[in-house]
């Protein structure tokens, strides 16, 4: 076993040659912010290029969360100032889309909250599966005035069709693992007991499989179902941009005095604190 | 409160100016036809046009029918005579593909029967809640001979992949709550009891959001998500083509001896009326 | 009644000149093999050309097998000297792109197993319908260290979203009757017991309906859902590339060693078994 990477952020931990684990361990909230970028970047790379890796698996050493929404302590300036990545998308969506594209099978196991970036990062994986008692899906944006920024208007209809994509959306909520299942957010809802070891399981079945089969195969898959770049561009630039607007600065100073980026209920139910923000000035 | 539009068949409340609500109340079926189009499209266009307005729920006041099939008591010409739309497309698809595209999220809450334009305008809807014991959704066209006409060929397999959509219209069958959920054909089922409750909250919370966040999500998703417009002219074109042909005529001809745009069972039970008509010469 | 093709194999049996039935009636296995593909040819070309034809159903006469995966044991040759089909693609997948266009509502009836070709056979057709206590579906090739080839990287994510096909693909696992529900790989999964019944009674009802409404409607549905058939053609090309390679050689041969293409439980387990080749030299 070896490690890459920042081992405090996002640990990747190598079962096998064939196996690869990435584990995010930022608490208390697992948030995301531009400098776990380029940990997370390291290991796309390494799943581009090394010659024996089939399969990754991504979870979550913090209790009750997953991975969570981008940094809003963080400048802004931290994350608009990074270069473009290698696809020419900014660094957040190009690392995602090169994720979708590796010649590596990518499995999330959710197991508390997904929400924001980490539910773009389950969207840009191969496949998604979740505690049934404790996994929580969300694309929080919309309830805080903001446009989500990394795929996931692009990805979620080709997942679930657009009606149940424009309600995850639009209402901004929380989506628990039985209605994430029925929807097609997740492949299934797994009892909590039997999450761990129904994942490993699959991962130490497809990394028996034959390499070249399994990216030819999944290559072939990805001109079936991968969304254009040129779709995932616009919505960071639109994520961007409503982020400065005063409607998205007031619900987040709002959320911010309630206790967003803290451990405690607003993190908790972001999607029920997103619905008590009000509509008029804040 | 206020409202416009003839109040006799389509009526329209503004509970808030961000939300509104939309009731076909045209007793005894609720039949659409060529004189409700210029009810709808005020409608439409002041969806297209308000500054104020982000959610608008569509809902019936008719018991047993949320929105019915085209009015085949009227002339041919009152509805091949209506100029076309702003898309360019004829007056009902013309509809519908606006209101797709309109910057405001639209919520159909299905009680009762919505068969023919009443499921092709739920299609064309963001969102669609069912009643479990109480809805019945149908594209009952072919049954009679006809291809059906408002874009159902072009928007079912992108909700629920070609073999359900296959399905519903090749079978053109009644589908009750469960099954419209399985399928996809709605986001969700809910209890009767819990229907208007469940969809009222979400359009309040909906509404307390930043009108652009909301339109400007929705419009990625649309990228992602809806058919180009040339695909839906040629179900117009087909299905004007169908309805004069002898098939078409002798099996609506038929229903009507039976009872059709009249209260009763072949209104209530149309599925199971539409499978005997038999294959010869009627 | 009549029939045509050799009736060991695939017997067509015309129920009515409307309704068709095929069964395939390969014992034990229900293997396809390059032998079979004339007797398949003819019955699509039938489809195509036939005026009174509206629906045709697929099941099997043997027990515990729908249709299974190609013949191992013929010479590739006998597959690859084979003249292009009518489409310009070779002739397995040239038929089941025939199948999805034909002017005809196609629909499988699964009881037993339907790996590789038989999967790929019900995923060309319109419909699909299995029973719940004893379907098994798969694509089982990456297992083995090939690329299926008939058009299931194209169909899957079509019908079930990007995740779940590449979790059908890249698992190469058994699919029993309520997941492949679940996951939308058929419409439903039924009651053993109410199987034949519900596929005879919905064919009967389409076999009722107007020839050209059924055509039309269809063929509206296929500009929505079809994959070109330039996504189709890589397919096969990869999958014969894959067969020659040293991986899927050795996979084979120990497959063979094991029991594969005969009565047992290599053939009546393939999931489990190709999970149990191991990943290193064979």
């Amino acid at each position: 076993m070896s490690e890459i990477a920042n081992p405090k952020r996002i640990r990747l931990v190598r079962r096998s040659p064939a196996y690869w684990r990435v584990t995010f361990d930022h608490p208390p909230l697992n948030i995301f912010g531009p400098e776990t970028i380029p940990q997370l970047n390291e290991i796309i790379t390494a799943l581009e290029t090394d010659e024996n890796v089939k399969v990754i698996v991504f979870d979550s050493a913090v209790e009750g969360f997953f991975l969570m929404h981008y940094d809003f302590l963080a400048k802004l300036e931290d994350t608009t100032n990074l270069p473009p990545g290698p696809t020419g998308l900014p660094q957040l969506p190009d690392m995602l889309v090169r994720l979708s594209r590796a010649p590596v099978v990518s499995i999330v196991s959710i197991r508390g909250r997904a929400t924001g970036v980490g539910s773009e990062l389950a969207l840009a994986s191969d496949m998604r599966f979740a505690s049934r008692e404790r996994a929580i899906l969300s694309q929080w944006e919309v309830g805080a005035g903001l446009v989500p920024g990394g795929g996931p208007m692009a990805r979620l209809p080709r997942l679930m069709g657009r009606g149940r994509a424009l309600e995850v959306l639009l209402s901004a909520d929380d989506i628990r693992g039985d209605l994430a299942e029925l929807y097609g957010y997740v492949n299934r809802a797994l009892p909590d007991s039997e999450l761990d070891e129904f994942v490993d399981a699959l991962a130490v079945r497809i990394a028996s499989f034959d390499k070249q089969a399994i990216a030819e195969t999944k290559h072939l898959v990805n001109i079936a179902s991968l969304p254009p770049d040129t779709d995932i561009a616009p919505e960071w630039e639109a994520c961007m941009a409503s982020i400065v607007r005063p409607a998205a600065q007031a619900r987040l100073k709002t959320l911010m005095e309630r206790g967003f980026h803290k451990p405690g209920d607003v993190e908790n139910r972001l999607g029920y604190h997103v619905g008590q923000l009000g509509s008029g000035p804040l």
